[in-house]
């Protein structure tokens, strides 16, 4: 291992995104500058997050990316290039195990600051490791950088993930909508979007409206209660326009009861040992249609290319991860420490955005769902400011380059 | 409408695919140089396949195809920009009536060239026309051009369509072979893929194994039957290696006494009324790991954007179906009738391939497998001829006309 001193360590954690190893190579490219500058001695990889932190299972990455063309391709790589952890640390008041583990390595490497990259699971495990830091008097400068498709985080105008996810979801909507409009039997396809607590996924398949173009008839999203035969009647409007409906649905789409429209959703899809059948809020509306009205009907789970379809990632969503990246180091050198960074967005039209570090003890655990003003009164589409919104998101195409006609992926040796 | 002399019409029949407009486009060009010869009026478009036709419907497409650059987008355009339609003819010995009124049109509106793009049940189609055009003594030629993502026509090397389903399949593939390696605990993923009768999709997802990558622990094919057993045991040899096993199945897998593994396979997906929740195959297997193995376990169906995501379309499958409805034209005004236009493969590397014109009677209503030598012995993988079989027909990528972050359709007035 590295003998240099004033060390830096970086990991990745929660569900995997198209832009979470762009903000991985913005970390890698901020500490070359910041080791050139001789700020960091050099940056350690932890694999599969804090879990592989503990048991010491570290690359040395300023001397795995030697060269710029891999961090290229590692920005267009999706998922998480180091491996991902879904593990909350318990408060150190409870149990201090972890946390003096974690301090004794970071004391045997030398690390002095350490850069968590992940969704909100992962703010809380940056705000705890700060906080123990100066509890114990060990200098350790902590940086969060978000991550989450979901853009369910407060604290930031939207999170490094979403615009790539909200890309994917508007430009397969559009190819869908083409595929529905062939026939001229009357049909009805249902589309599921992934995000549990938060519509702004579902949200962004109402893109392909824009510029005049046809957008999904009707959206639920979980900020709305879902009612069945409000549901009905609107899918009946819909046919007198056109003999074929789309429709939008969050994972998270709930009943008034709080229940969700999806049985899968309602019993936890990994631990519902037992069900025969699970179902999707998709597959239920699918039901609903097929048994209510009759007509021919298809549900369609769009799942885990959401996050991971990199070759379609939006530019603006790869080159904001891209500086955030570099700007949480930028941060930590300059000293702050405990918070995470977030965007400030200055203007739509034209889109500009500042990065600022925020303290992460007022951001992480809070869910910042879709405002009253995105959604239209129905409770079932959206407005237009939150188009504007969205719109700036997902402009740019990347270009990953291609070998055997399938895009090329880092993997770390 | 048109009062040229010595027209023609095309129409498009069947399931959408990526390409489908890329051979319209291809029949357009062809036409509009015909045209400029002499030898075509105009190319009259039937909307929804014989269905608008039967009505009249139909649009100048020569008039509507002015500008180049319309053809461009339109051949990146995916699913039937006519429309497209289900309908099967009746043998005209049973029933001539939709056969009279046909020719009723074609001689009011002098149409003399038929141009069909579809798969299986158009070729049909094709067949009983120009048997029928024979009968009654009207001149007109009439070809098929196939499209199909299922690749499952006989007499041709491979389908219009199929190339960029594949491709969508093995980069979708690859793309969700990096989300799931991320994770150290043991996970199952299944991926479904469309092919109700023949494996050629499911052997796409292998693809990601060229040049040394990643590829799906096992594969399974609608040729081999399915057995619960030998599958578990599988998965768990698969364990010994890593802890993502990744699993492809079509739709079309069968047991060993011919019912379908997939639920809502066997009891038709849209006729099923009154099925609590139906299940593909994917969901099958999803249950059967989480019942006798226990591990996480999830299942993704790639669905509709197998056959509509035309901005990851192949630019071999684009450009070859461009030039087999070019070719259709070409055979057209040489007087061949009857017939379908088909690839035949010269070579693999470097890939070359002639197209030809085969009599329609031989090739319609027959399914094209994968062959034996192109699965492995244990029935759950692909073996090198197969791959060399597929590598160049995904080959390539177009480059499709953003606008709002989203590819641009063409839409006919």
């Amino acid at each position: 291992m590295n003998q240099q001193k004033n060390n830096a360590v970086v990991g990745q954690s929660g569900g995997p995104t198209s832009a979470i190893n762009a903000t991985l190579a913005g970390v890698i490219r901020g500490a070359a500058k910041a080791h050139g500058e001789g700020k960091i001695g050099t940056l350690y990889g932890m694999r599969h997050g804090i879990e592989g932190l503990l048991s010491e299972e570290m690359v040395d990455l300023l001397d795995i990316f030697r060269e710029e063309s891999d961090l290229d391709t590692l920005a267009l790589t999706p998922a998480a290039a180091l491996g991902s952890c879904r593990k909350k640390l318990k408060p150190f008041r409870e149990d201090e195990t972890v946390y003096r583990r974690l301090f004794e390595i970071f004391e045997k490497y030398d690390i002095h600051f350490f850069f968590y990259i992940g969704g909100n699971d992962s703010m809380d495990t940056v705000a705890k490791l700060s906080a123990y830091a100066a509890t114990v008097r060990y200098p350790l400068t902590v940086v969060g950088v978000p991550k989450t498709i979901d853009n369910d985080l407060a604290g930031t105008d939207h999170t490094p993930g979403f615009g790539s996810a909200a890309k994917y979801i508007a430009a397969t909507m559009r190819e869908i909508l083409s595929d529905t409009a062939v026939y001229t039997v009357r049909a009805v396809t249902i589309v599921e979007i992934m995000g549990r607590d938060a519509g702004w996924l579902t949200a962004a398949a109402a893109l392909p409206g824009l510029s005049g173009g046809r957008a999904p008839d009707l959206l639920y999203f979980p900020e709305r209660p879902f009612d069945k035969n409000a549901f009905l009647s609107s899918v009946n409007a819909a046919f007198e326009k056109h003999p074929n409906v789309v429709v939008a649905i969050s994972e998270g789409a709930r009943y008034a009861d709080g229940t969700y429209v999806g049985a899968s959703a309602q019993s936890g899809a990994t631990d519902a040992f037992g069900h025969q059948y699970l179902a999707g809020a998709g597959k239920v509306l699918e039901h609903i249609v097929r048994e209510e009205i009759g007509c021919k009907v298809r549900s369609v789970e769009l799942n885990l290319p959401q996050r991971c379809a990199a070759h379609l990632a939006s530019r603006t969503d790869i080159e904001e991860s891209l500086r955030i990246g570099a700007a949480a180091v930028s941060a930590a050198v300059r000293g702050e420490s405990g918070v995470i960074m977030s965007f400030e967005r200055l203007s739509d039209e034209p889109y500009r955005t500042d990065i600022r570090a925020e303290r992460v003890d007022g951001v992480a655990n809070a869910v910042r769902t879709l405002p009253d003003a995105f959604i239209n009164a129905a409770g079932n589409g959206v407005t237009d400011a939150c188009l504007r919104y969205l719109a700036p998101l997902i402009r740019g195409e990347v270009e990953p380059k291609y070998e055997d006609g399938m895009p090329v992926h880092f993997v770390l040796p």
